[in-house]
């Protein structure tokens, strides 16, 4: 059975590779682009479509705010994108958002940094594979019951390749994000050629009408901004993981500040031409989608009908219809990197889990490196938590996008607030006037970023708030106070356990009592009285606890019969408490003699099964578990294998991927 | 927390008894009936019922049927009740039908009726607390809504009153028995006085009419007789828990045997009583019930119709309505026996379970007395299982009863004819004239009870097969298999831990090499190189995993600071794989010393919630449970207890209930 899963983790991992073997994995730039910016690139997929939606829960009527809207996120881009080159040179280590908070604005501000980006992180995944889902099921709508079980299967995949490590993971996504790209520029391309040659393309939903929803239509005033706030919040998804590569700069290659940026300025480039071609497209060919279908005034049998995504209806009309290539190719493209898009997640979450736990903040384990370098642990905290929500939120982009920017903004706007600080202490020293001039205009680009992304973080906050933005808010701050709470608990046990004075922590006890369990006569039992023996203690006994009379005059019978020379002590326990009768017991010994140990042996049996535990009494473990609260003790398990145990052995005795790496054992090369 | 739960369970379950008291846990015969038959009298809730459902699936036209039926249940249950008082005289000591089986048919076929019994117990529980609740709802159908949770909380009532220990389950159960007996037979009575005096009492639903369900209307030859077949297997539910008594017989006072046959013989007498009372009133008032009320025919809102079961439409009949006393006293006295009725399994499946576990079909566990002397494990598994079922079936009886029979006459058919063997023996040796004619009789008795319960047997499998009977056939199937499994895996290992050469097995190892694992230079490491070295062993060296570079060479540096003088050994290991490189330096080791024995040290510190040991390394405890697969070596955890873990060893140091006991330390009596 070991051997099974050790074989399927070769297979799905790949062999383990050597501490060494760190820098062998980092990334030039043209690998860098689709890892970290696949995600704000595939949003273009859906950040459109989010902005119409809400736009025509009024009908058709405010449908002409889309253009507005859309310069209103083209802006709020570039200014972000302008702000994070500046975190890429000032903080080159990969902290990024979390970094540049902690060190500006003092560790609480960083916690609300890093809680935030980490719920962010999960829902990136989850709202990009939905997507992904979403544009599979628009080219081949008889998928459509399998949402769910392909958004899993998705989340499943990513976890795999990113088990595998950066590196080879990367080279997996460069060529869909490029042919993503290339598909949908061409698609903006030959549409507006269309349109300018005065063949503009018409989207298949061009035809419907939509009634307004009752609560939403004929806005006046306030209720009609709010309308428009909705619609740019939910349109400000193209933003998400703009930050990835801030926090991803260790992953570049050398200069990293340097790559890093201009891979930044590329990505900005692409996406708002991305953004702002489909977006402009989708008001030229009239493309007429509601959140609830039965909403299109003019479709016979709403109840049925599968509302293709923008991105599909815009290459069926461009292209010439849902049967031709180009529609399948651009559907394809966009499939593949949006559910590769949630890669940017799996790149950006493990990184920051492992520094949060070199931080202390989060448990250990989330900073030990797996066999191929990636950190598993929180790979795979990752995959649980995005998977939940897929399977709670059935897969369904809108709802999932509820949940989502809230994190993005805030921790835009702590760090750009903490980038404005850093230039204030930097322009307190500096003296070149070089230097100073470019300081300055550094602080005035964060400082518009920060007012900016805080604006719209008050706009997001109102506008979603009561439409599930409340569960983010909520696992951000539980995760901030178990944080803190961990971090105390660290400090506390580390404080604890060092010594002030190791040569009198060194100092032996003056003496060591023995005490061997015996329940019945058998060959484990036997060893563990030779083997406590060969320790020599000062004193030794034995302990049995006459749970059953009859048992226990057979077991005295037979001690002397096979002349014992160890005395046997008898416990009368007539509540059938072995524990506690043991745990009274030795804690009298070591009250009479406290300056003594006690030395516990306990016989235990080795079975090849796990579930063959469940067939014999667990007292034994039970009574260690306890036994290890009273000061003063050690506990030695004397284990005696049975046959079965034998086979259940090998994955031990040689290391995993030993084998493979022809290494029978690591230390001998010391 | 731990004397939170110490208390509940104090509360749920009472004091703990001391071993000696299970004698005071024995019933006398007014306590025995109810205990261990209120399964069989119960029943004559549903048993009726269940006959005039499955004959109106063809409408009205069959109901003249149900007299006829009703006269073969009645038949049948005059048959097995005879043959059980047979088992009780021949086999005193509680096995029931699975010891008969054993003993005459072998361990397999005794260990089928085990197989089939435990299942049976299980679907006891299920169906009485179904029936119940649905007795409730009839005479308060505004619970309806709440029919699931209902049956949850009663499965939960009965499982805390049976880990108090059989005999105060026993009296509290005593007094609703007797109110349902005094209830149902002063119903009939009333009811057949009224229509001799010809004022028949006449059903809610003797006005409507039924629509035969398509596949089964109008049904000629074989068709009607599979319908009239199923009616009878149906009914055959009144015969369920006819056994408990024979496998309860050691819970009896003295002369057990006497006791229990006198009182199998009484619950006999009354079942048939009831069971022919409660048939001929519904004949007589015309109860017409069908699986799916819409189809009953006159019935204006059918969705919205809860309908009465027959109990609760007799009740109303003839104590005039549905708001008299008489109906209420009825529907309370009826559903309080069909609850407690679930008690029968309670005392059966845990006391069955118990003699299999010491027979080591099943885990030891289950043979564990509590502190209440009650088989606790046997009682919370079966808890379990009958929750699921009731949540999985959504407490429907009429499902429920699709799985149930099955197991009942597999294992009177195998009793019975364990029966037949047992007399041919007896008579083979048997000379004295009385007892031989006596056999004899036995004999002709058990004969017949084995070839008709065989006959319905056939007929059940045959009519219940496809309807969900072929679950419990499954899990009595998975059962059998596992408990031979289990039984072998005993007998294995005891064969392989048997001592043959005591003063060999006794015999200690040469030398012994202690090895102290060490990841940094804290308190817990220091401490246990003073422990390690207190014990002398011939050898002493300190290990380290070289994870990171650094950390080793920091170590090695504050080694030498301290001057601690046991040699540290580094290992490296570029894979970070602490427990493989352990594991590979031990046994090289040994393999170079085979007749020495190493001690490893682990130094561990112990915290004092359970989910804070999520924040550690778990490194230790998986190195601990790897190196139990090596031979000749012992581990010994050196902990270190942090302040934190003071408060959650409260519980340890005394003893549960000890306090309430007045006893600080058992051992102290001896």
């Amino acid at each position: 059975m070991f051997n099974v899963t050790a074989v399927l983790k070769r297979l799905v991992i790949g062999p383990a590779l050597r501490s060494e073997e760190l820098g062998g994995t980092l990334l030039p730039k043209r690998l860098a682009l689709p890892i970290f910016a696949s995600d704000p690139l595939s949003s273009v997929a859906y950040a459109t479509q989010e902005i119409l939606l809400v736009l025509t829960l009024g009908g058709l009527a405010y449908l002409h705010f889309t253009p507005w809207i859309a310069a209103a996120v083209v802006f709020l881009m570039t200014v972000v994108v302008l702000s994070y080159r500046q975190v890429v040179h000032a903080y080159p280590s990969g902290g990024g958002s979390y970094e540049v908070a902690s060190t500006n604005l003092g560790p609480s501000a960083g916690l609300v940094v890093a809680a935030a980006l980490l719920v962010d992180y999960v829902m990136t995944v989850a709202v990009s594979v939905a997507s992904g889902v979403d544009n599979i099921i628009s080219a081949i709508p008889e998928l459509a019951e399998y949402r769910v079980l392909m958004a899993l299967v998705f989340v499943g995949l990513l976890t795999a390749m990113n088990l595998r490590g950066v590196r080879e993971s990367g080279r997996a996504f460069a060529a869909p994000t490029y042919l993503f790209i290339a598909g949908v520029l061409i698609m903006c391309g030959t549409g507006l050629l269309r349109y300018l040659l005065g063949d503009a393309p018409v989207a298949e939903t061009a035809q419907y009408g939509i009634e307004p929803d009752p609560a939403d239509a004929d806005l006046v005033g306030l209720a009609l901004v709010m309308l428009v706030l909705r619609a740019f919040s939910s349109g400000c998804t193209a933003l998400t993981g703009v930050e990835a590569i801030s926090n991803g700069v260790p992953a570049f290659r050398k200069p990293k500040s340097r790559n890093a940026a201009a891979t930044m300025a590329a990505m900005g480039l692409i996406a708002v031409t991305m953004f702002v071609g489909v977006t402009a497209l989708a008001i030229i060919a009239k493309v007429h989608i509601a959140e609830d279908p039965c909403r299109l005034s003019g479709l016979a049998d709403c109840a049925n009908y599968t509302q293709r995504t923008v991105i599909a209806q815009l290459a069926a009309s461009v292209f010439g219809g849902s049967s031709s290539f180009g529609f399948y190719y651009v559907q394809a493209a966009t499939a593949l990197v949006l559910i590769l898009a949630a890669n940017t997640a799996y790149n950006g979450f493990p990184l920051l889990a492992s520094i949060l736990a070199q931080h202390r903040y989060l448990p250990r384990q989330l900073h030990n490196r797996g066999d191929r370098l990636a950190f598993s642990n929180g790979i795979l905290a990752l995959a649980v938590v995005a998977g939940l929500l897929l399977w709670a939120y059935k897969a369904n982009v809108t709802s999932l996008i509820h949940l989502y920017i809230l994190g993005v903004f805030t921790s835009f706007t702590l760090s750009q607030t903490g980038m404005v600080r850093h230039w204030n202490r930097e322009l307190r020293t500096e003296t070149d006037p070089v230097l100073r001039r470019r300081h300055t205009v550094a602080r005035v680009i964060n400082a518009t970023g920060a007012l900016i992304t805080a604006l719209v973080l008050v706009i997001v906050l109102l506008t979603k708030f009561t439409q599930g933005a409340w569960l983010a808010v909520l696992a951000a701050a539980v995760l901030w106070v178990n944080m803190r709470a961990i971090r105390r608990h660290y400090d506390t046990t580390a404080a604890e356990l060092a010594t002030t004075d190791p040569r009198r922590d060194l100092a032996p006890p003056s003496r060591v009592l023995g005490i061997v369990l015996v329940s019945t006569l058998h060959k484990p039992t036997l060893r563990a009285l030779a083997y406590a023996r060969a320790l020599r203690p000062d004193r030794l006994e034995a302990l049995t606890v006459a749970v059953d009379r009859d048992a226990s005059a057979e077991l005295q019978r037979k001690w002397e019969e096979y002349g014992i020379e160890v005395p046997l002590k008898i416990l009368d326990s007539p509540y059938r408490e072995i524990t506690a009768s043991v745990l009274v017991y030795v804690r009298s010994v070591r009250r009479e003699s406290p300056r003594d140990v006690v030395a516990v042996f306990i016989p235990e049996y080795v079975v090849g099964h796990w579930w063959e535990n469940f067939l014999h009494n667990q007292s034994a473990l039970w009574l260690k578990s306890r036994l290890r609260f009273t000061p003063g003790v050690m506990v030695t398990s004397v284990p005696w294998q049975l046959s079965s145990s034998a086979h259940a052995d090998h994955p031990a005795a040689r290391a995993p991927g030993a084998v493979r790496r022809g290494e029978p054992a690591s230390y001998s090369r010391r």
